[in-house]
C-alpha cells in the first residue's frame, strides 16, 4: 500500500474555518469541484464531479476543528476502497492542515499525476480561505496532457 | 521506506528541452533555486541554497532526454541518503515528467511539507518551459508557515 501525502498552512483561518470548508457543500464546491452535491454528515455521501471524471466519498469520520475522514466508494478503479484524511491543528497564525490519500495498492502512474493534482486543490483551499477565491474544477490549474 | 511521486506534463517541450532544465545550472536556478552552483555531470554534486536551508545532490545518472537520477549527499537529516528520480518521454505534445523522492524512512510531518513543495517546484519547472519564467525560491509560492 503506498499513499499521498501533503501539508500546507493555511493563515488568517481557524481550524474551524477550515473544517467548514470541508464538511459544507459551499465550502467543497469553492475550492475543489463546483459540481459537488450529497450529504456531509457522518454515514452520507458527497459526489464529486470535475471535467474528466468524479469520485463519491463515503463521510466516515467528522470531528469539528479536528478531522475528516472519507472512504472513496465510487470512481476510478484504483480509488476504489482508498481512503482520504484531513487532520486540522492550529499552529501560531496558521491552521495546519495533514493531508493523506491512503491505500492505494501501487504507485502507478495516475497516482503520480492524483500527487500533483491534489497539491494543487490543497493550495485552491489555501486561496480560498485566505483570499474568498478558490480555484476548483472547471477552472483549476491544469498540470498535464491529463488535466 | 516511503516516497514523494508526482507526474507533470510539459507543453511546448521536447525531453531534450526537460533534460537541459534539470542537467544546467542555468536550467536549475530557473525553476528551483535561484542559488544553485556545482558540477551536474554524472558525479558532480550540485549544491542548492533556499532561503529556509539547503540540499547538496550528487548526480548518479544522467541520461540525455530520458533520466535523471540524484542522491543527496548533505541537507536535512530526512533526506541523506535519499533519491531523487526524474524520468522524461514524449505523450503527443507533452514531455511528461514522473518524479520521485524515494527512500524517506517515515512519513513524518516534513515528509508531507517536501510532498506539497516539491509538486509547486514541479509546476515551476513547468511554467519556465512554457513561459520562459518560473519562480524559483526566494521567489516561491509560500504553502504554509514552513515556506
Amino acid at each position: 500500500m503506498v499513499d499521498i501525502l501533503h501539508r500546507i498552512g493555511v493563515a488568517k483561518s481557524s481550524p474551524d474555518d477550515v473544517y467548514a470548508a470541508l464538511t459544507t457543500i459551499e465550502g467543497l464546491s469553492g475550492w475543489w469541484a463546483r459540481n459537488t452535491t450529497g450529504n456531509t454528515d457522518v454515514g452520507g455521501v458527497i459526489a464529486f464531479r470535475f471535467v474528466p471524471g468524479g469520485f463519491d466519498m463515503k463521510v466516515i469520520e467528522s470531528v469539528p476543528g479536528k478531522k475528516v475522514l472519507w472512504e472513496v466508494v465510487d470512481g476510478p478503479a484504483e480509488w476504489i476502497g482508498t481512503h482520504v484524511s484531513w487532520d486540522l491543528s492550529q499552529a501560531g497564525d496558521y491552521t495546519i492542515v495533514l493531508f493523506a490519500h491512503e491505500g492505494w495498492a501501487e504507485p502507478v502512474e495516475f497516482m503520480h499525476h492524483c500527487s500533483t493534482k491534489w497539491a494543487t486543490y490543497l493550495l485552491s483551499l489555501k486561496q480560498l480561505l485566505e483570499s474568498g477565491v478558490g480555484s476548483p474544477d472547471p477552472d483549476d490549474q491544469q498540470i498535464s496532457d491529463w488535466h
